[in-house]
């Protein structure tokens, strides 16, 4: 699919340019991408899904030799300008700039090396994080019957069973990629997880479609956190 | 009513630029009417009723012959652009154009066929979908005493009863709107109707009408599921 | 105080403009009356406390003669132009153009007649609508304890107890302005009332006042209908 | 770290623009700084977090003499102007301009006495003001566990427990001043407190670090309040 999603702009004309000048560019090009991502963080933080300097993002740029394109540390995913982000190898090494990646890239590049995707993005919602606290015990979460999860790449059908995994946070992000790489091994075919407080990693082949992860599990993590808050059945 | 609704724009005077070269053009203008649902969408997309690729809006451009306007399918209804519409006719077979439209398409034309409706609106909102499981078992939702109610096509008392049914959701569309059709002839004059968590459908005449109930049945779920989660009555 | 609220813009430079242009009109420009509450309306629908038709505007525009510059009947507050407001006499008579004012228009009529005020605004928002309900019994809510009374004209301190009445909504206005201006002479120095499921009135000496007491009762609208959904004291 | 936060704007061009001019401006001027807090006002507003005239912020704008920028007194933070801003000396005695600073200035000058903070920022959220009530009796709330923790200043672990303490309110500036002082010197490394029913207090070396700050309190009082309202297990 060609069309790059841009959040909603004020500026009406500003956004049939802003497409038209998206799908002109080559996919493999940084200065695309990274606006692209900056677009997606800036729509990210109107829905307060990337507050202070939480999520980040990450899209491959080419796989020979292998490049990502990822957010820098400690930056406002917000607000963000070109040189917020950096290229690292496949060893997470970064590659020119000045900047330096964040630990969790370790994550990023386990989740691209075990299903080959081609962006990465990772959201710190209220609701995701409270989710992961409430079934942290269940290890994941079981989402079904819901006709959003229709809007995952592969998935026909809102009887579709989808597990959400939670994984413990943790500093050490070497340990947790090693945990994360078993479950992405153990639950071929899901298509995000949580860690525990500390919110949603999704993917896809491309930006657009991390995107669409993003909002849809973003929107069943309110509806499954929202019904947990109904004390009555009298409308 | 020739008043066209743009959603709020930052730019204030783009709104009335946008505004007076909406009411200029006649109504049946393919672009106008697409660029009236582009609006549309961007504001349902800041509300998140329409996140991922849910949702789907359409518009009829003319009866004799049929022709309908319709989002494609797989669209992000939040950021479209001109060519993510296409035309079809009375039997759903798309006029020119590359797009495939929605099976989702059988509805809109189910509500046409039915109720001569000119513009048929779906949201997939996270209060939609709670109440329209919460409220399955009785098959619909009974909204009442609300001043509200009031802005729906030929209401005028907040004491009216509006039925808002609540129809299972399936994968097979032929056959529910052959259900759809059933409940639209058991139930004349109501407004919308849910589909078990998919979300509301609801028309009007015309694009600001449909626009006018999405905006007072959102409201609502949104009210009475809120009501739902009332535990005290100390303030 | 000849400060103008306008929403927040994204269009940066604008928002100085639009200021500054506001700032240099005479208050009684019906234009820039006009603009000021479009640019109210935009921000409240924005906030989804006027959607559909509902809510509704007023601002004095002279004593002598008196007139009276409303929001017309049936139109959307969010998305409003020029034309959309009529000019009133004291008798609520329209006073040229072909807008008809609203039913409601009795009500903003009797607040000014029974308070003298410059400027009414009425909001229909979701926490507004529950606790029109869930208070409706006590005839009211009293409010007290919270910081945010401070910026009610004349109050100084939040010890302050401010009673805010729930009249009984009903069609006929002309009974509801009865009740209302018994409600106003009972209790001289409340700065709202709200309508029974139908949200609430709020006025000020001119539109920047009532502007803010609007933010200031939504406020705490919705800090007290969420500490009734508070079930737990672990965090 | 000289990345100055300008909330999301439709205008995409103007937003590197407008980053550009920050940048280039010394970190002292006047305007550039007055401009960065209005920008934050603008988006704290967008969120709800300053509505009414609540809130107030300010800047260390030099040591030797010291000179602090603050919001003038009863100005809407969410819409200001350059003139809605003055500067005061150590002993809170406003240097030139028109302006009264508020009361709440005293609150800023211990901060900055104690702490020798560079910005400090005050906002009026729904669940600060629930959260401070709830909690009062406890003197304050403990927070941990949260990766959110990890962007508040010397935080590098999610394992840390942050105290958050309650004052009570009171319209005694020069008293809360004094037990303001009390509290920061008992407990040293904490990063905010909050007015009972009044909200959040929180601060930083520079501007975009108070507000990186208050939009890790937030989310996080958003986060324990919600959690407060789960009232089943079973999603």
């Amino acid at each position: 699919m060609a069309l790059n999603d841009v959040p909603p702009d004020c500026d009406f004309k500003m956004d049939f340019e802003t497409i038209a000048t998206f799908r002109a560019r080559p996919r493999m090009d940084v200065a695309a991408v990274a606006s692209e991502l900056t677009s997606i963080g800036r729509w990210f933080y109107q829905q307060k899904w990337v507050l202070g300097t939480s999520g980040n993002f990450s899209a491959v740029l080419s796989r020979e030799p292998f490049r990502m394109l990822i957010t820098a540390s400690g930056v406002h995913k917000g607000t963000m300008t070109p040189d917020n982000f950096l290229q690292v190898d496949s060893s997470g090494k970064a590659v020119g700039g000045k900047q330096h990646p964040s630990a969790e890239m370790l994550i990023h590049l386990t989740i691209i090396s075990e299903l080959n995707a081609g962006s990465i993005l990772h959201t710190h919602s209220v609701w995701g994080t409270i989710l992961s606290e409430a079934h942290a015990v269940s290890g994941g979460l079981m989402i079904q019957g819901y006709e959003m999860l229709k809007g995952l790449s592969g998935i026909r059908t809102h009887e579709y069973e989808e597990w959400l995994p939670i994984l413990e946070n943790s500093q050490d992000y070497t340990e947790l990629s090693k945990s994360l790489s078993l479950v992405l091994r153990e639950k071929p075919g899901i298509h995000g997880f949580l860690l525990r407080n500390h919110g949603l990693y999704t993917w896809g082949s491309n930006i657009e479609e991390a995107k669409r992860h993003v909002e849809i599990f973003e929107f069943l993590l309110e509806v499954i956190g929202r019904r947990q808050t109904i004390t009555s059945s009298i409308p």
